[in-house]
């Protein structure tokens, strides 16, 4: 199975009276992201399923990529919000499913988040750093860069666990499907 | 400062009565390889020196990106051939050098060794799994996957060890650079 992690287009800046779940994209957002899901269809790309954060910057980012036809399937899950947790969408979402091995889903969500659950589906754990969390120290920053409408290909394993188990086989920032 | 690691292209099978430092990139290999530069001269990419492994099928691939115009400077490195310490190229090879901040190196090798350099500057360290080295599971795979002509871009930190300091931005296998 091979899961696609999509971070969200370009979205108009916080503070300005609008809450942070109902931020949208911006023209250049819209416009960018468009480009790279158009990219995707030529490289032969689509998925079984898109699923995406109920936040309203990604939600409009998953409805580009159901526009242009990368999908026919479009589902909303709380594990994809903020801190949402990777083992619990595992159990909880993903293993009733019990999808076939060559099932292609796509997940569209936010950072941190989407570059930590590429860690732990790596490597089992969020990286350490001498045995503490690679974020307690300010001046060390996180290992994978995820740039806006970019994305990260992970292949799981056929059996057994897939945390720290799963391979990465791609990560791109936009500017290069553009 | 950023470092592409690149893969050699495909090349001839072992066995023939050819040593494996002998080894050509097959006719395919060197037209995916020639396609892939093309690409990454589109992408405006360019280096400030391609530093290959020895071994034939590596340096073919090197004196491609250099017929492609992706740099005019090519060297020759045994860091660069198989089983080839990351730390012994940092100390003797890249910190005499003082290149800036701006300066962009590709560096043409063999698998796992490259995935292997991309662990240590991301991580600091071969990864583990319960403490064990990950090579001794035998039914684990390798958590990058970098294929034939394929690159992974990193940017080391402007000061400081890059040794688990480094940053993922792109890993590409060739079929998206075509």
């Amino acid at each position: 199975m091979k899961l696609y992690l999509i971070r969200h287009g370009i979205a108009e800046d916080k503070g300005l009276g609008i809450k942070d779940e109902e931020r949208s994209l911006t023209k250049e957002g819209r416009q960018k992201t468009e480009k790279v899901a158009q990219k995707l269809v030529k490289l032969g790309l689509s998925f079984d399923l898109i699923l995406t954060s109920p936040l309203v910057r990604a939600r409009q980012t998953a409805e580009i990529l159901i526009a242009e036809k990368l999908s026919s399937q479009l589902e909303e899950s709380s594990h994809l919000a903020h801190d949402g947790q990777i083992s619990s969408w595992l159990k909880d979402w993903l293993e009733p499913r019990n999808y076939s091995q060559n099932t292609q889903l796509a997940l569209v969500g936010h950072e941190p988040d989407l570059t930590n659950w590429a860690e732990i589906l790596l490597w089992g754990t969020e990286l350490l750093i001498g045995g503490s969390r690679r974020s307690e120290f300010s001046e060390v920053k996180a290992s994978l860069v995820l740039k806006k409408a970019g994305m990260i290909g992970i292949k799981l394993p056929e059996t057994g666990s897939p945390l720290g188990r799963s391979q990465m086989f791609w990560l791109t920032p936009p500017k290069y499907l553009l």
